[in-house]
């Protein structure tokens, strides 16, 4: 967080240098880099003094410092990334800049195209509350799908989501089943190497059934219960009741006539687009990027934190569930439309391994594997690295954190990925001292 | 439960009947069948009418029809397991029987020597407090250690464990580490095929200090953190405060001088013996008859069930955490003495596919397997099957109750099986109707 | 292969008949019914005899009967789904038909549009051998590239693929790295639901280099070994000596001066495109649609069978490997250029699990999922259902010779699926009866 | 093997010495500390010069500067043992030694007592075949059992295994199934910390059947292939014709009538005792010390190396397999007695992770561990360490030769531990150097 601050007084000082010498390359740019028909974009921090130009390219997590002069229009630009010698030459012109790029490493060479735009500088001075009625919905994570709408860090947006199978809050099939997401939002500011915290402020049904299913899925089965109980895959359809915020059965057979589920609505999907070499993901599934995590914690007022792989991150939400046990046992929760209020923030220049969560109570990470046992190392280990880092622990310091208080749960095996949450109570580390 | 209470009623006209009648063999028995050297130990249920003999024979979770004759002191009785015809013969004297059996089947025929000796009959009228203070401990969970003691459904036995590395309550070193425990404990009135309930009454510290472990198991590691983070096995040594119930760093770093931590006393190993086919069981391992399970709800006030593989029991306890964090992550969790106060009860021919756990909110199922997820598919459907077994619900019902309701804890991942505990709130079954 | 030729029979029936009226609907279609946008193909067989209509719909591995009229260019088609009512109406005109379509079912209903176009009949009366050079790549399983080529079983392609990293046969670099692959290739007659079978005839190295890595991936590591043995990831450069047959290092370290591999060309990446529901597949990644295998048996006189979900099949090739150990333990393999000479054929109206090998000496069946534990059932299972329907076992029979014969190859660990390899030798098959 | 044949030199010129000065402890002891009743071995090598003792103690795999005096009769042993000073003081007797030890640290102090007595000396001139005919079987690698014989390294053992059940060559039942072994053999010389290793000249059968079942083991299926093919555990019987030296069924369905299987034996089970502090291990269980590998690859003319843990080893043999497929799918391969010949050798001072194999092709690893995730991790890394080991490869160099020369056999998944085979040709190696 201090990051983000002492970066934006930074960007304060540029910017109003750069409005003093319009044409000069000061302040910060979406440097975008076309390598075989295949564009990086990275945020380039430029301070021209006199033809002198130098600054810092934000690249693969490190900082790398720039150098190179201005011209009649004319900029060059030189930075070392590794053992690779990089050379961009090119033009401004009305606000933007391009040209040409080599890297020359040691043993080998490429060149490509590379064009560059001003980071947005007209953030709002208050915070807005904006409201986006979806029409489109997404079955991938993509960064081909152009943002329905641009926002800034603080801002609030009041959207809705179809349901996992596509019907909408007046139970009007609007798209095909899948997990279809609302989105991409663009976040201002938000670049590859950042990190975006999306904080759920309300979610809320908006129609009075849910769907799921009957069946438990095969990751939860031995093989003898299998044998002996075949699985019956029928929908079950459950009414939600707002009022007392329950889910009962439809049609309850005899011996569920009573069972009545307390609502615990949660957003199944959550998720930003790939980066520039990855394929989309489909939103059935899970990653680095969030997606189709399933996670019951995901909910009101909590925070999810994802690594940023596109400008403006290009945020998606949907796949609302009114309640989900843990595990995702039948292959669907209680699948349902919803109102979502969620607000985001950007923390520049920070490296997460996966998806973190954060409530009034717990620290969690996410570990999101095809296994169990890989998904419980991946989220064992990052919880390690968070306290390392925040707390200015050594790796025994957080081992011993991490073996005596260290929660668990299971947040789903439904789908490729199955995930572990690995969690601990704040009140256990209200006594360590914060990092710096 | 109803089996249970339906079953001392019936051993109680048995009794009665049995003391008109000294030398007929009414009533309960068990009978020990020796093949190839190796004993198998059975409830048998006989009623004589004249010479003529009936019963009942638990045998592999199966009631067995017997039928035979008594006459003279010779006994001879037939029954029928499966395709396989057995005889036994032998005479009656002071109260014992032995003989000789023949066991016919299709493809094979063994044959073997017999004996059985009547079931105590002298339960106390009231459950009686016992003290039992240990001089030896065991290493392993073995029907071949005589038990320390004889105790009855529904007594309470107050002891204690010395810590997982063999020292008592006075940091006396008693015995060589490796979670030596307390015990036998020979249940009156449990074989194999039922289940013993040991419930925790109280368990309290009984020093100021406890040891753990300064590294994290390979099993929560990822490559690039053991790479990143070589793994020191120092031993931390921790104050016990009993006044205030919480845990402080003896020596504590500058970064962990604060670190407290709440105490929650539980069980690292609760077990009985083996049956006899198997292997004694090393109390660092845990299985279907329990063991080293490490898990933190194994705490006051909690109920244990395991399968009873030996003529009573033979229950042994110890490994005692003063707080473990999920996973036991630190190979220990901080090991101590305690005193340990617990009761049992039988529940006669139940058959369970692991161990089972009550507190005053959940009822978990345990998976202990080798890898997680061998564990969470064994934790899942031995759920599945109790709430089908208990509440007369199909197999889609269950799925209904477990997908919406189902948590799940890590309890170790620090031993050869790991520990996945599936469990769900007793307020979500409240409306469910219990079997009969 | 009995189903197939006899299919081809009824074909020829079929169209010989098609031929003498030319405006009736007669003969083999391509369905495509178009649902929330999302457009499923079909094979539609129909026969007009007057203006009734019947015929079959090969939809989900089923065949279902088909009704209807015909009349003044107007069609209509009725069946059964499950459950499901389905009705098309449609016109016919120059040889396609298109329309509107309901399907009224129990609990709910849907519509959309249709549209058929007759199966291609143009078949060269000889198997061709063509050419194709690659001048464009793809980095993704995807039914959304225009094919480069239209093929019918039987035809021979000679074409070639860039390595993993993007380099051709002159080393050049023609795309961007990641698995890039030569394709999609049409194979005229598959449709959803048929398997198509890719022989690889001729698989050649077509320049003196390949490269690799230093490093073993994380799969391949226990935590001990990772930390005491820090992986180093450089390139390693091989030379590839055709006419020798044999890889050496190129600046091979002392200790690997005389390191000689025999070469052993084979395909990392064999692959067809996802069905109409499913997101492009990277081809970095596998699945049931092959893609990234890396099976060092999918080499010269080597079969692959894969499922077909799009019509056409679409088919694409790359990834080629001079040699492999088994796992791709360095992440890579010795990544070359290749030239490739392949042949298909198609399996109409088959369906198996995952993707099947075959070659002279072995019948194989691949798992490929998140684990080890996953993917060896997932290729043991398949080979069991194999050997059941190709020789008509029964589950025990198939045991039987799984249990005595089956061996097993670990392809890969190096990609986010790993793959196993069930195998049987044809010769311990040589005396069962082949179904019918 | 330098290591071998120098310490043998070495012991040569000790025990010259020692003849000369008979009281004196010149030479190789067999040391034995007790503590808290538990006793460890260790080799132990001193040479008195005048009143002053020097010497080396083998432990944990590190060799131990000792120093002390002797005289009149009584010895004083000082070592350091990392922090622990320790402090070991007796007497000498009729060519025993015994005493007490006190080993103080930093932190903790032990003590105990002693006992020493010396490495036999009486091997004979000629390696030696002898014969043995067992009596007893045991169902435990355990080293509480007497051992039936005392062999030298180079000696020949020509004795018989049971099968599987208990059953021998005649088809009398011996003892109770689960995989009763011969043994235990005591190698004279091996201590704990060198490896043994056990080359298997004959491997025959001896009688005309074997037994194995027709069903597959759970972890061989997925959950839909459980749920359609119920796994029926039956009997099969198969009729072994030495002088085809193949298996058929008796009463083979007609769609197996011609299905025959080449006989390959192997032994199932081959292990030592366990450590001091290691309960008895299951001979249906395996681990570091053998034990139920079923591994196919143990077999005529193949060595098997396994770590030794009590002093002669202690090793058993059994559980011979006629042929089994790789996985021992049906749980049982192709069960039954055995003629087995065998000669051991010692390697000291040697550590290896887990067992290896070796045969004229391949050097093995075994990875053994509660899924093949974990098993094909150890025997990967096993592998690693191998190469680098006995070819002074660097990590990289290691990687490299396994990424293009790896295979992988799994042999087994029927029982508690998978067994995961990682093997590479010798040829494949021939162009490495040795280390010296």
């Amino acid at each position: 967080m201090k990051t983000f601050f002492c970066f934006l007084m930074l960007l304060g000082c540029i910017s109003s240098s750069a409005q003093q010498t319009d044409q000069l390359p000061n302040g910060e740019w979406q440097l975008t880099s076309i390598e075989l028909k295949i564009p990086s974009a990275e945020r380039l921090m430029l301070t021209v003094s006199g033809s002198q130009v130098s600054g810092t390219l934000y690249r693969d997590g490190n900082r790398i410092a720039v150098s190179g002069n201005v011209e009649h229009g004319n900029i060059r630009l030189v930075f070392k990334d590794g053992d690779e010698e990089n050379i961009y030459v090119g033009t401004i012109s009305n606000g933007t800049m391009s040209g040409t790029y080599t890297a020359t490493g040691k043993d080998q060479k490429s060149s490509g195209e590379w064009n560059a735009r001003r980071a947005a500088t007209d953030k709002p001075a208050q915070p807005r509350t904006v409201d986006f009625r979806p029409t489109e919905f997404h079955r991938t994570l993509s960064a081909d799908v152009p943002p329905v709408m641009r926002i800034w860090p603080g801002d609030t947006v009041r959207t809705s989501s179809v349901d996992a199978g596509g019907q909408d809050e007046k139970s009007v099939q609007r798209v095909a089943g899948g997990n279809p997401l609302t989105g991409p939002f663009y976040v201002e500011g938000a670049m590859p190497g950042d990190v975006l915290a999306i904080t759920i402020k309300h979610l809320r049904i908006n129609r009075d059934w849910a769907e799921s299913d009957s069946g438990l899925v095969s990751r939860a089965l031995t093989i003898d219960y299998a044998a002996a109980n075949k699985q019956k895959w029928d929908t079950t359809r459950w009414h939600l009741d707002a009022e007392n915020q329950v889910a009962t059965l439809e049609n309850a057979p005899a011996s569920l006539k009573g069972f009545s589920l307390p609502l615990h609505p949660m957003l199944g999907c959550v998720g930003v687009a790939p980066g520039p070499y990855s394929a989309p993901l489909s939103t059935q599934d899970s990653g680095d990027l969030g997606g189709n995590m399933d996670f019951s914690g995901i909910s009101e007022r909590s925070t999810l934190y994802l690594q940023v792989n596109q400008p403006g991150g290009l945020l998606y939400v949907g796949d609302a569930h009114a309640r989900q046990g843990d595990g995702e046992l039948n292959g669907n929760a209680l699948e349902t439309s919803m109102d979502i209020e969620f607000t985001v923030a950007v923390e520049r220049e920070k490296s997460i391994d996966s998806p973190r969560v954060e409530n009034a109570d717990y620290v969690m990470t996410m570990g999101l594997a095809g296994s169990l046992d890989s998904a419980f190392r991946e989220a064992t280990s990052a919880m390690a690295k968070w306290l390392q880092a925040d707390y200015k622990l050594s790796a025994s310091e957080a081992a011993i954190v991490l073996g005596t208080s260290m929660e668990y749960n299971i947040s789903e095996v439904a789908d490729r990925n199955v995930g572990v949450v690995a969690k601990i109570r704040k009140s256990m580390l209200s006594a360590l001292i914060p990092a710096k």
